[in-house]
């Protein structure tokens, strides 16, 4: 974790694109991550780029993500460069030109190198985290996992050594060429959230900690 | 496009994971692409890979993405093997075990490699093509683009030589150390819908093709 709570950005994370959008302080950069489950996993094989979107969580200055122990993804990974990114959609936003189009969104590119960890007791602390953090109070209450089932799966974790957040939000920039054009101009927002459960068993559906 | 309809997968796209749950038809791959407008596009700078969220769109087997002329993405990508992937999560699994958890998900990634359109016509029509396919008719009503704003954008294609799509949905698997384990055990749905609209002009807001 830095030391002053800011991720240092090199040329790997510096944002070139309107940097007036963009964080690197853990605030921002966590808020984001904290926000969504469903991340993408960038690495490389033999030249060739893969982007697996993947269950991920965090604690601390760390990331974590799991999956099969056959995944081709999680065997790549281990001692590799890593880029996971999330982002959510927040808003559609439409000027009065094609030019002035946008989105409104949150995203964070964080950078570091993952390693899979393979001791039983700190899989089974972690896959606990993991469902803590969906679902609080919720380990105490699920069957525990067995040695078997805990070799089944690979851990991957990765110091975030980089990241950077970047944020839009609000209706469209004022565009002076598109000034009294008649066009209809604003934002629609794009929102997410939970359903009906559809289950059965004591205690009904846990609250959901992302919504 | 693939002449039969599916694309051939090599060891790039071919599913190991849980292949009931994959396919690589173009109706399920396109399928997926056309739900979202929001994907994550992988790349490799000096042996880093690099995954940034952008707006897409397909039209027939080939994906589009934009960006400023200045992005360090799009400059990076002319020529590049690329994935692109795109994700929507559906739902949350819950089982009575932490090991029968699982999310319901629709997934692509789809692989080639980009090039950068310079010409302003075809960048002209791209926008258009773009502009239609959230807002079907909103390029007849928006003030044309000029040429010098068409300069400062940077215009990806990328055929798509390769997709699979994976989908996972349906309440959590018959897991037999779990019967009779007294927690509750479902389905979440994750529901993505548009809100109320806030802006003004003639028209009103368009309809959204992807809702």
């Amino acid at each position: 974790m830095p030391a002053d709570g800011t991720f240092t950005p090199t040329a790997r994370s510096k944002l070139r694109r309107r940097p007036q959008r963009g964080a690197y302080d853990e605030a921002a950069v966590y808020a984001v991550l904290d926000a969504h489950v469903l991340g993408h996993v960038g690495y490389v094989i033999d030249g060739q780029p893969f982007v697996t979107p993947t269950a991920y969580w965090r604690e601390g200055g760390k990331l974590y993500w799991h999956g099969a122990a056959a995944s081709r993804m999680l065997a790549s990974v281990d001692g590799a460069p890593i880029c996971l990114t999330v982002s959510l959609l927040d808003g559609f936003v439409l000027g009065r030109s094609g030019f002035a189009h946008s989105l409104n969104y949150r995203s964070v590119m964080a950078f570091g190198r993952a390693r899979l960890i393979e001791d039983l007791d700190a899989k089974r602390a972690a896959m606990d985290a993991f469902i803590e953090r969906l679902y609080p109070g919720r380990p105490d209450v699920l069957r525990p996992a067995t040695a078997a089932e805990l070799k089944q799966i690979a851990l991957a974790e990765m110091t975030i050594e980089e990241a950077s957040a970047k944020v839009r939000e609000g209706g469209p920039a004022d565009y002076a060429p598109d000034v009294g054009w008649p066009a209809w101009a604003g934002v629609v927002p794009v929102e997410t959230r939970l359903g009906a459960a559809d289950g059965d068993g004591p205690g009904g559906p846990p609250k959901i900690s992302l919504y």
